[in-house]
């Protein structure tokens, strides 16, 4: 299926555009069939996007919208016949208020662009992701992304105090309030965030600023189990400053470690759970007084095993990549599964425990790789055989997910659904929050113009 | 219109029920139609919520769901006809999870309760409200209470992980999650937070815990301006410790301390912006000291005008009356308009200062009271005339509400729209967003079961 002269006239009357040749110059993302429609809208303003879907209704085209093609689950996979409409071109950050601590911006502009430009501010978003280079704010609320700041800033739809969208209808949805108390019906905002661009077009975010902070310092720990991890945990955030809390378990540490030279040092540790605590401070040796202030007595009465305060940034950037380094796993295995989910604190040791016997049960030399966000339970989780050989894969997503909701936990914390997620979706949701979703969407998007054959639909 | 006995008799058989003369016996709280249905049911489990909402679309009969009744919009308000669903005997706090610091807890418990229960572990369910003894879980969920602690724990919707609600078709919505991060595709439960029950009846939720203060100090401060009241508490928020910040023009402040038998105490300040901060620390004196700590410098370089820090329990609930006890300024001029709305922290004077012009301009003598939560820009704002002759309020209407949503503020803060702010809905909220919250409600309740005659409806 393909796109019309007629449709494609129009549209480049209406705003730059990508064809096929030019499509297939952009960096696809993740996911691979991201840029799989071979034509691409570039709107610089919120009336052209308006003009863009009021002519994709005229002749049915649907419409798959596009940040920074960052996301992990393939929400903005696309197909030959869709439009892709990419936000990039509508990138400007359009005020920021010091005194209110608030930043309004438009939707393309990337996470780095909004923390630089807070940042000289003295302030920061509150929110921050490995792919903030790329990432774009309307994709981080499309998607509602996570990531290592979430246990004490919240998540993007914490961060957001107002949001414009465009809708399917093409009306204007204008909800930029720059308060965090605004109680006005039903609050449809909440609904588009994290609605990975099913319900409308997300142009413009006002986001919520918090101090940045001063100087920091890293200190790598270890732990007999996550039950010690938990403990520091909430010890450590008492006493302030904690910036903070990744946590990895010894293989997943291993792992990276040997792929990037690191072995020695994740040898010298007792434990099966590692922990890179951040602690802020006014200068770095500020901050790691604090830091040492707090972790001492737990060293002293063996909650910790063992702990290495990074001395210099080379150390602390060392540290840093055994945790972000995460693609060492899929390099020494290649071609096995990754799984993002929520467990809570309480029953982390519990829950990689199940998981470990019933994947012995599954298959041998099955090599189970666990880390993540500590204050949020939130643990990316990696299962591959050996030699290139790897387990069956539903007994494996049963044993990874079928848990969790008993658990009080979730088989999807921070990538979102997209296509990766659909079948756990139908497994594992709420039947009634299904139909409740589905009943909105036939209500706001009768003609399923706006990012169709993704979750529930 | 009355209900039928063969309606009311199969009601009896589901649950407990009150007629007329049992229900006229119940406080009716701050509204004066909470009652006004005259029958009230009183379900015990979520299989009797749905019974009743069976029966109630069998007959037509509409539902008023009822908590605490300490909402100020009128939400709760109900009509001869309609049956009110009291959640009150549905108080159960289920399970604290300290490790995970999480409450599961039934709709009817109150806050009150709550927040014992889990200081008894030492945690805090992170919001808090004058109403607490009275105000239920439920009933702060579908309002999306605010209150004092909002600038630094969020209100409501931040506090809720989990929900489950029973939907007007009678099915039970079930999304009981303990954790931060579950991205499962659209956020059906931030739609029922806030909505009034107006899409279902809120049965229960699992809420994100705190560490409880250990102990607090609390200082008196007055200011020039409100922009020096924010410096301030910028200042002293990223030094840390700080609980809560509630700011008072001088001529609310001494309505009520004349009110209360405090006029020396105020008169003792300059200024025309008082401040309560309240910090914490390990012991009183602990907190104390942190205080004076970033207090002194900002005294010192006169961006504090005058400050006392209560030296005892006594005076600290002198100070905490002021900024409490506000119905006196009711007391001094009865029959005033009062307000509720958000206001950047950029704009307070601006705000507060065309405000008082306008209301020169619309008659003498308009006595303007301003108080409110500094962190949030939420002020309670009253508007009364001398002698009981109060100024046209429609022009005061416009004098406050007019301006706020240019400035990025909102027209309805924390108390939420009910009966009172309907007007103001339709005159301030986005035509796009209205039209948006009325497909969904035709969508998921086309009868209009659930609480009628409200909000956009």
């Amino acid at each position: 299926m393909t796109l019309s002269d007629e449709f494609l006239g129009a549209l480049e009357d209406l705003c730059p555009v990508r064809g096929k040749e030019a499509v297939a110059a952009l960096d696809p993302g993740f996911y691979p069939d991201n840029l799989a429609a071979g034509v691409a809208a570039h709107p610089r303003t919120v009336s052209e996007i308006q003009a863009i879907v009021e002519l994709c209704r005229t002749h049915r085209v649907s419409i798959v919208p596009h940040g920074g093609r960052t996301g992990l689950a393939g929400a903005a996979a696309s197909m030959p016949g869709q439009l892709i409409v990419d936000l990039k071109a509508m990138n400007r950050i359009e005020k920021v208020d010091v005194v209110s601590g608030t930043v309004r911006v438009q939707a393309g502009a990337t996470l780095q662009s909004v923390q630089d430009e807070c940042a000289s501010h003295g302030l920061t978003p509150g929110i921050d992701i490995a792919a903030r280079g790329s990432a774009t704010i309307g994709g981080m609320i499309s998607t509602n992304a996570g990531g290592m700041e979430a246990f004490r800033c919240g998540v993007m739809r914490h961060r957001v105090l107002g949001l414009e969208a465009v809708l399917p209808d093409g009306s204007v949805f204008s909800d930029l309030t720059c308060v965090t108390k605004a109680n006005e019906g039903l609050d449809i905002k909440h609904l588009l965030i994290g609605a990975e661009g099913r319900l409308g077009i997300v142009t413009r975010a006002v986001l919520k600023l918090e101090q940045l902070p001063l100087a920091t310092s890293t200190v790598l720990t270890s732990f007999e189990n996550a039950a010690g991890a938990v403990a520091a945990f909430h010890n450590l955030r008492a006493a302030g400053n904690l910036l903070r809390a990744e946590i990895m378990w010894r293989s997943y540490a291993e792992s990276v470690a040997k792929d990037v030279g690191l072995d020695d040092l994740i040898a010298s540790f007792d434990g099966n759970v590692f922990v890179l605590f951040e602690h802020e401070g006014a200068t770095q040796q500020d901050a790691q007084t604090v830091q040492e202030d707090v972790l001492i007595p737990l060293i002293e009465d063996g909650t910790i095993s063992y702990a290495i305060v990074a001395q210099n940034d080379r150390q602390a950037s060392d540290f840093w990549r055994i945790r972000e380094d995460s693609w060492a796993v899929e390099r020494q295995r290649p071609g096995g599964y990754w799984y993002d989910v929520s467990v809570p604190l309480e029953g982390l040791d519990q829950y990689v425990g199940e998981l470990e016997n019933d994947l012995k049960n599954i298959a041998a030399n099955v090599h189970l790789s666990c880390m993540g966000h500590l204050g949020d339970g939130n643990l990316h989780v990696t299962v591959a055989g050996s030699d290139g050989v790897h387990p069956d894969k539903e007994l494996v997503d049963h044993a990874v997910l079928s848990r969790l909701r008993l658990k009080g936990g979730s088989f999807s914390a921070e990538h979102g659904i997209g296509l990766e997620k659909m079948k756990a979706l139908a497994a594992y949701g709420d039947p009634a929050k299904l139909r409740f979703a589905r009943a909105i969407k036939q209500a706001i998007d009768p003609e399923s113009l706006m990012n169709p054959g993704k979750v529930q639909s």
